[in-house]
């Protein structure tokens, strides 16, 4: 596109040098002669056979592809077990994140679950308790939506200063799925609610038996008890075989293995909303129940992983979402926050899911400082790192939704900074 | 839901004896007493540490979900290379089908392509001939789009009479994945189009060296040069590293491998539109360039795969899609097509997408025909199998939308009929 939002025209193009190598003279041109060490006319794989149909009955990316994969910070935890695998958001495109690498985060390793050994119960005050074989479970009316899930502590690592310098480590705790189940209003109304109830305790099957409290209002609003993510069952490691999905909140909340279901007068206050998953104050009190993942964006090309090889014409990407609603807009910066443009939004714009943006750019080795800043449809805006600290301090861990910063150098390099 | 199309009371469902075997006595039911065959109290993945984070940095479903593949016809052709493996629609969820699952249908084998060593070239009737490399494709503006792909023969092997009894196979050359690349209007702008050219050929680097005309009209439309699926680079087997994407028109068209592009005045009239991927009428004239994938349903749940093992409510689920445009309406009939009622289609309704429709109903153990009937927003009414016959005669094998007729016995099998 063109500076004023178009797509780009030819003569922008060429004189960004794209078209002007991309055109060669047509015909027998021998491999040697082009400065772009362009393949023998015929290349092998035209020549012969390739492989048969039912080779791979389940199949995998290209073994070219195999930097594609989800990454550990091995400092970051003490063990495995407990601990977190991010997505390589550099390297997607669109909005659904396979499922082979939707980021992990486990509080004792994931279970290998037998699905015809495992139940659903639902109990506590309601008129009828249940117990759900996954067969029973799959004869409810279920429903398919595309949520993004983003784990509390997403980016948590950036509150105190730049650290990871990688967005698959900045902002990899986020994925974007298609998500298949039964609405957990529709199985509340088999049990049948009394009118005390008002919170609900989600627990999982795992050896940690990781539990979190859940307000009635959003059981009943939109949360989903999924079997499947983008069109098959659950994976093991994202709760196989079936895990809470609380649209917008928090991913902590979204109980994977799930095994029980308690309905209560008030919240438990597990280990997870207490001395963990809340956010501390400056004055030394936590923040707790903070479930809305706030608007946020992440531009992912240029970004760390993605430096700028070439001067030129060049597309700024990212990705934008909230836990709100959906995405209105999103602004660009490239000089740091000083001048912003808005950027073009990819259709279809969807509730609680990511969102594409792209503004054209063209880079001609100045230094620059590109930013993106999304605005939901409630009219929030996502806050700089400096306003963020203004409310909350800097002992916070959870729920950074701040501006991220990429500092490009001359040479093309780009950095993981903080600004003010 | 009700018969009205809301959803089941919970008077409904227990009557149909769910709520009746799930409401147990909670507490320390021990596994024995239990009916059902309930597992001890505590299963071994709730004691022990699970699977650490990034023990699989590409992750694979579960191990038992392992019959949820692609599947081939041992007798369909006579070699791998140019063969086909189905989707199993049976077990898919939602809209999107995952990578793994993508049907097959090459004409060679896939061949394995190095990235770096393809080139995209545009020539002929342009001002401004292209090669492109993969890097310089993608610096151009991509866009995402949801969209199925079904293949010209799907649904071929029923022309002649009910055969294939599993709907993976009746069905299964269909998927539907978030396609990401760059427009071809924007490539042939680069390019310059010369006002004589009306067809463009395109042409796959695999050694079958497939080509297809496509006619400029639909090239400047929606036509995609993508690079992406479902969020990660093409599979290997689904054309990486890059492929064409035609919106809503026979996946013939969708050439894999893609390697060149020519435009000219006329179509090429190659083996794959004349010998192959044409209609024989019934007198014996072949219709050619038959490009739409016209409005079809099938019903998945229940199926040959899925039979009804015991009385009492069932969601009856299936998926829809139209070559031109959303889905409007699908009727569902349980009485071989006497009576139709609308089923309730899922949400959001996307422009040449699968699109999942439910209808409730109580099986009582009477003998049933299930049919669906899909409406698109033209109007255009799926038909039945003698319209189409009535029409196309007995010789064709390619574009088949009819209506399926699946019967159901007394004891709950459900088998793949003809109907009149």
């Amino acid at each position: 596109m063109g500076e004023d939002g178009k797509a780009p025209g030819r003569r922008e193009v060429m004189r960004l040098g794209l078209a002007a190598t991309g055109a060669v003279a047509l015909g027998t041109q021998p491999a040697a002669a082009d400065p772009r060490n362009l393949p023998p006319n015929v290349p092998p794989w035209s020549k012969g056979l390739g492989v048969g149909v039912g080779s791979a009955p389940y199949g995998r990316p290209s073994p070219h592809e195999d930097h594609v994969v989800r990454r550990t910070v091995s400092w970051l935890t003490a063990t495995p077990h407990s601990s977190v695998s991010f997505t390589p958001l550099q390297a997607l495109h669109g909005t659904v994140t396979p499922n082979g690498l939707v980021f992990e985060r486990h509080h004792a390793g994931y279970p290998l679950i037998v699905p015809e050994d495992h139940r659903l119960m639902i109990h506590g005050l309601v008129e009828r308790p249940l117990i759900l074989t996954m067969a029973e479970l799959a004869r409810f009316p279920s429903v398919s939506r595309l949520h993004f899930i983003e784990c509390t502590s997403n980016t948590g690592m950036e509150w105190r200063g730049a650290q990871m310098n990688a967005v698959q480590f900045t902002h990899g705790m986020l994925s974007c799925c298609e998500w298949t189940g039964v609405r957990l209003a529709t199985l509340l109304a088999e049990c049948g609610v009394r009118p005390q109830a008002k919170w609900l305790l989600l627990e999982g099957a795992d050896a940690a038996g990781m539990t979190r409290s859940l307000p009635i209002g959003k059981a009943l609003d939109d949360t989903i008890i999924a079997w499947a993510m983008n069109g098959e069952r659950l994976r093991p490691e994202n709760g196989y075989p079936v895990r809470a999905v609380v649209p917008g909140w928090e991913a902590n909340l979204w109980v994977k293995w799930l095994r029980r279901i308690e309905l209560g007068d008030q919240p438990w206050h597990s280990r997870e909303e207490t001395s963990k998953y809340t956010d501390l104050m400056p004055d030394g009190k936590a923040r707790q129940f903070t479930f809305v993942m706030e608007a946020k964006s992440v531009i992912t090309d240029p970004c760390p992983e993605n430096p700028l090889s070439e001067h030129g014409f060049r597309m700024i990407g990212g990705i934008a979402w909230s836990g709100n609603g959906k995405i209105a807009r999103v602004d660009v910066s490239v000089d740091g926050g000083r001048n912003w443009r808005p950027a073009e939004l990819e259709q279809p714009i969807l509730d609680r899911c990511l969102t594409r943006f792209r503004m054209p750019w063209r880079w001609t080795g100045e230094e620059a400082v590109l930013m993106s800043r999304a605005v939901d449809e409630t009219g929030y805006v996502q806050p700089s790192i400096a306003e963020l600290r203004r409310v909350r301090g800097l002992n916070s861990v959870y729920h950074n939704n701040a501006i991220q910063a990429w500092h490009v150098s001359p040479a093309g390099k780009v950095d993981n900074v903080q600004l003010g």
